[in-house]
Order: C-alpha cells, then sequence, then structure tokens
C-alpha cells in the first residue's frame, strides 16, 4: 500500500544528520559532534540518595497521573530558583514543566504557527529546534548572528517587509556559535521587539554554563510581555529525564497548556519529584561546581589547542565565555568533505550546513563540542583535525 | 500586546473539562470522572528495588541522551512480551517506545494530517485523542459504535464518498463506551480497509485490562501493513511514568521517529531502564494480577449496584469485558445539567458530550471509572447517582 502522508513529511530530512550521529558508536571515535553532558557530571549518585526520600515523601503520586502544568514542589523548587539567579519574581504557579525544553519549543509552534506563517530564526541556529518549527511548516526566515548576537539591521528590514509569528533566539553561548548577545544588543532587541509587536522565544538552555564573567539579563527580564522564556534541566540535572521548564505571559501559558494536553500530557512525575528534591536540596548548587569546573578546563584546552595549531590560517575560531559549542568559520574547504576526511581518521563534529535554515547553506564552518570529550582526545581530535584543515 | 495565535486555537475548548476536573480535588467527592489506575496497584515498592538494579547495571546511560526510537533493553523486553501476549513476531528493532501513547498518536496525526485533511474516529471516543487530532487541524468524521464494536455500514458510507487519510479505533473495552469489537466485525473490518486503502491507527491501552473471557486478535495481526498498532504502560506500570509504545509498517515507523525527533527527541530514559527490569524481571506479570482482581470486583460492582437501582429505567448500561469505563445512555435527563446536580451531592462523572465530535453532540449519556474508586465509595456514589438519574 502507498501511505499518504502529510505535505510536509516530502521535506524532512530523515538520513543526513542521521548517518552523521551513527558513526559515533565506532570504538576508538573523538566525536566532537554530540551535544551531551560529560558522564562524569550526571549526579547518578545523588539520583540514587533521593529516589528513597522521594518515594518516602511523595508516595505513589509519583507514579500516578497529574496535572500538565506541572508537578507543585518542582514549580516551587524552580521559581525559587529562578528569582535568585535570573532576578526574577515568580510565584510556583507562574513556572510550568515540560517534557524537556524541545517540547516546549513544540508547542509553542503549534500554538502560533499555521502553514506558510512566517517566524525568524537566527542564522546558524540549533538543528534540532529547525526540525520542531519544520514539523508546523512555517516559512522560516533568518537573520545572521556574530559575536555580539543578532544582526538588528537584518532583522528590522525582515520586520518591515513581514508579519512575523515569532523571533526564536539562543542569546547566551548559543548554539552552534557559542556567541553571546551583549547587554546593548538585547536593549536595542526589546526596542524593535516593543516597536514592531514582535513576540519573542528566549531559549537559554545554557544560562548555568557561563565559565567567565557574570550573566547579562534575559530578555523575558527586560520585556516580560513579549517574551516566552524555555530553560532546560539536560544540561544542569540529567538529559535522560526530560525536563525543561516554560514562563510566558499569563494568555499564552493558559494556552500552552491546552495544546499540550494533546501533546504530552504532562512531564513524567516521577522525574520531577527528583529533580524537585535536587533543586530544592541543594544539591544542583554543588554539582553546578563540579560541572563548570570540568567544562572550563575543557573548552580552555580546546581553544588554546586550536589556536595555536591554526593560527597560520584564515579560520575564524569563535571565543565562548561558556556553554557547549566551539564554532569554526571561514573555512575554505567544504565541511562535509571534511567531515568524511576526518571521520576516516576516527574524528567527528558536525558540519556547519546542518544549522543553516536558507537554500545556499554555508558549508564552510563546523561546530565542536568540548564537554563530553576528555582532555586527552582534545588534544589528539585537534591534532587530527588541523592537519587536514587546509 | 495582542498575540496572533494560530487558526486551531480559536476551536480550542480550554475551560469546559478542566472545570470538571477542578472540583475533583475537593474533599469528600466521589469521582467517577477520572480514567487513572487505583494507587493500591502503583508498583511502588518494586520501583524502589529496581531503582538500584538499574542504577547498577546501566549506569550514567540511565541519565544521557539516548536514541529516539527507545533504550534497547526495553525494546527487547516489549517484543518479547508482545510476542507473547498478542501472537506477533517481532524484533526488538520493530517495536518503538514513546512518551505515552498520547505521544505516538500525536506523532501519526503530524506525519499524516495537514489542514483540513480527513480522519475517521468513533462516536463516542476517547476525548484526549479528539484533543491530539484538533491540534493538526483534521475535518474529524465520525461513525458510531455498538456492543460489537464499529458501525461498517457507515464507515464504508464514509469511505465511498471520502479521502480518508486514517481511521482512529479502540478495539478493545472502548473508551469511553466499554464495548468491545467482536471477531467478526475485526475481520470484516480488514476487509473494508483492504479494499478502500484505508490506513488503521489501532489504540489498544486496555489490552491487559481483561476480566473475562480471551482476548480477541488485534487488528494489526490480521492487516499488518496498514495497521499503525499503539500500546500504553500507564495502565499496566505507571501513569506518571509517561511511557507508550508503537508497532508500524517500516516506511511509517522511519518517518514517525524522524517527526518526533522534533517533538519528544526521545521518552525518558530512567523510566524506560526501570520499564525494562519490570517487564522482563518478571513482576509484571505477578502485578496484572492484582490489578486484574482489584478491577474486576469493582467492575462486578459496579454493574450490580447499577443494574439494581436503575432497573426500572429505560436507560443503557454497558456491560464491558475488561477496561476502566462503564457507558450509560439513553438518559433522559441533559447529562451536563445532571452533572451540576451531581457534584452538590459530591459524585462527579464525564458528561458524554466530550466524547463526541460532531456539531450536536450527545448530552443523554456519561461515562462512569470503577478502576480509581473504592468499594464503599462505588455503592456510595451509585446511589446517589441513581437518585437523581429521572
Amino acid at each position: 500500500m502507498k501511505y499518504k502522508f502529510a505535505n510536509h513529511v516530502s521535506n524532512m530530512n530523515i538520513s543526513a544528520i542521521r548517518e552523521i550521529f551513527k558513526v559515533l558508536g565506532k570504538p576508538g571515535m573523538i566525536s566532537f559532534a554530540g551535544g551531551a553532558p560529560a558522564p562524569e557530571v550526571l549526579p547518578l549518585d545523588i539520583i540514587n540518595k533521593l529516589n528513597s526520600i522521594i518515594i518516602e515523601k511523595y508516595g505513589t503520586t509519583v507514579l500516578q497521573y497529574n496535572v500538565t502544568e506541572g508537578f507543585v514542589p518542582l514549580r516551587q523548587a524552580l521559581s525559587n530558583y529562578l528569582n535568585t539567579t535570573r532576578g526574577f519574581d515568580l510565584s510556583a504557579n507562574e513556572v510550568f514543566v515540560s517534557t524537556g525544553a524541545q517540547n516546549a519549543i513544540d508547542a509553542v509552534s503549534r500554538l502560533f504557527i499555521d502553514v506558510g506563517d512566517k517566524i525568524i530564526v537566527e542564522s546558524p541556529t540549533f538543528l534540532a529546534s529547525i526540525k520542531t518549527f519544520r514539523v508546523s511548516s512555517p516559512a522560516i526566515l533568518s537573520v545572521s548572528v556574530d559575536e555580539e548576537g543578532i544582526n538588528l539591521i537584518e532583522l528590522e528590514t525582515l520586520l518591515k517587509q513581514n508579519k512575523i509569528k515569532f523571533l526564536y533566539t539562543i542569546p547566551n553561548f548559543q548554539n552552534p556559535s557559542g556567541y553571546t548577545m551583549s547587554l546593548d544588543r538585547r536593549q536595542q532587541l526589546v526596542e524593535l521587539a516593543k516597536r514592531y509587536e514582535l513576540l519573542i522565544i528566549e531559549d537559554d538552555p545554557y544560562y548555568e554554563l557561563r565559565y567567565y564573567g557574570s550573566n547579562l539579563p534575559t530578555l523575558r527580564s527586560l520585556l516580560p510581555d513579549q517574551v516566552i522564556y524555555i530553560g532546560s534541566l539536560s544540561k544542569i540535572f540529567a538529559p535522560g529525564m526530560r525536563l525543561g521548564y516554560y514562563i510566558a505571559p499569563d494568555q499564552i501559558a493558559e494556552k500552552i497548556t491546552s495544546v499540550r494536553q494533546g501533546i504530552d500530557v504532562h512531564a513524567n512525575i516521577y522525574a520531577q519529584a527528583l529533580a524537585s528534591e535536587y533543586i530544592s536540596g541543594g544539591y544542583l548548587e554543588t554539582q553546578l561546581q563540579l560541572i563548570r569546573n570540568l567544562y572550563r578546563v575543557r573548552l580552555e584546552l580546546m581553544l588554546s589547542e586550536l589556536n595555536q595549531k591554526l593560527s597560520n590560517k584564515e579560520i575564524k575560531i569563535s571565543q565562548p565565555l561558556g556553554g557547549m559549542f566551539v564554532w569554526l568559520s571561514n573555512i575554505s574547504q567544504d565541511t562535509v568533505e571534511l567531515y568524511n576526511q576526518a571521520i576516516k581518521q576516527n574524528v567527528a563534529f558536525v558540519p556547519g550546513k546542518y544549522f543553516f535554515v536558507n537554500e545556499s547553506p554555508n558549508n564552510h564552518s563546523l561546530r565542536l563540542n568540548f564537554t563530553n570529550v576528555n582532555e586527552e582526545n582534545i588534544i589528539k581530535g585537534i591534532d587530527i583535525l588541523s592537519k587536514i584543515l587546509k
């Protein structure tokens, strides 16, 4: 039988990026391709201890259905935590728990996008978010990013010429570029957003992963009525638990809940109970020290190796102050071809083209993850890579 | 600022059903409204034991990202289990784990439905599935069900006149009616499906909850190329864990995976590890005895109370052989008004209208859950209900 799929399915790029991830399991492979936490800082021992605490404290509630908005103790723990770290002023019922940040991005897409509606993303941007948006079939426009963040001249040109449903941005340690939006750029973006009544999706999974300097104000704190703020517990707790959260203007939050009743019903309650104890019991704070210390060392090492070994080349190396990725651009070779050479020598990365939405993607950039590769392999892998980079 | 939501949002019925569920928390309320397992048969002690087993066995893998298709040990456990119980002949890589059955229903909707595409559901049908479908904006047609299952004459009329993307059916102990599709009806449905190239979504969350007689062949076993089979661990493990599974023709399964990479990435890995031990370690089998014994007693009690107390009324009482619900129809009163009377006396149920998709829904039916109400309250609640039923 011939199956009659929806129209957007013909645009689904099933094989390309999956082929890349398939080779990563190969023994001996040094993979800079992923975006996963280092297993050394996954809180297995803490969870082993928290299991009996939550079972004792909450009984069968942790196994039962619950409300879509989230498990109340986690909403309490998150609101306290976000008020302290982000300077928010939230009550527990203004924070919502999602099945990973992706679930929140998806629910927002479905709440706003009719087929062909226009949205704007950064160029480059997080490839999984592109995938999420495409399921709702919008026209995706893009605006370039530089070391200071999103290009506001390009953005205003698009806003003048188009009706835009929302802008999707990752202001801190952007995936894949590692760039962070400057305070000045944030303030100007907010002014533009007010002038053009632009709704902003602020995706902020790396807020905690700052290794130098101080955090900048979130877009949400500058313009709460027009920003949907999305956070993740994947980098600071455990990605396998699929927990994220979001904050949105009341009128939007209520409708996200309604959409999610048809999508995920609610996030895993057992995991939410664990996360609530992890945050309110002070484990997160201790764990964040370990995480930051480990990742800072790896970032420093990767940058010093890259700066040293690529010093006489034209290649541009991003200099992130946090996050999980370093971005190489202005590479003369086609990075898909480069990838094929690299994996023969057991080194993997993600070619830049997957992070662009436009028709002629940038084939002269690539993304390197530094959080999930140990020091020895960073030295070895960058050495191999630098030799095949012209 | 005025937010510009997608078109389908104006059709979202946010308040109605939520208002009903809000009153359920009221102290002293006897609620026949839910669809949750009894807390007595949620495997809290077993999970308390399995926690250390999976941490020992799998280490940080249970906290890390994994593939969308599912955690391999759970896919193995499920394929063995389904082969034994359903007579399937599956390898582990033909079973896929979803974030609850709802996530699978949603992914299938998004894979097949373009705005305005026609799908067919049973009338009445599961209200949360209606909600899921509506997010993808199909035209939803419906076909009545009786004690033998879906009405095939109505179905064929629709198939003759319309292009249909899929039929959604719950053949066993249907939610809300409790009806089970007969073998004869299953075989005829399969013949129709072949003739009209109809894709079938077989939602089978209650397969294990049979209290009398033997299970009938699944539609999937009769027509594997045209059936997407969706199962749930919510009734036999724990709904708070948000785990379901699906089996589909290869070409479809591959595309569901791709859609899910933009929706949920993958189901909670920690929960999948627990479920794999729960099934392969033989705990499920023991637990199912407890579950069936408890629910059978409650079903028998509810039916005998209803049959006795409503004996001289015209009301039709469904006589399910399994599942979680009894359906009352042919009620002379409007059941929304009846609901308002009932909650004043601390008894709740779901008025029938929420289970219909057509414009003039049936207001003369209601759904009663029997799994999550203890014996004393079943007697008390049915007594109160029978007095306000004319």
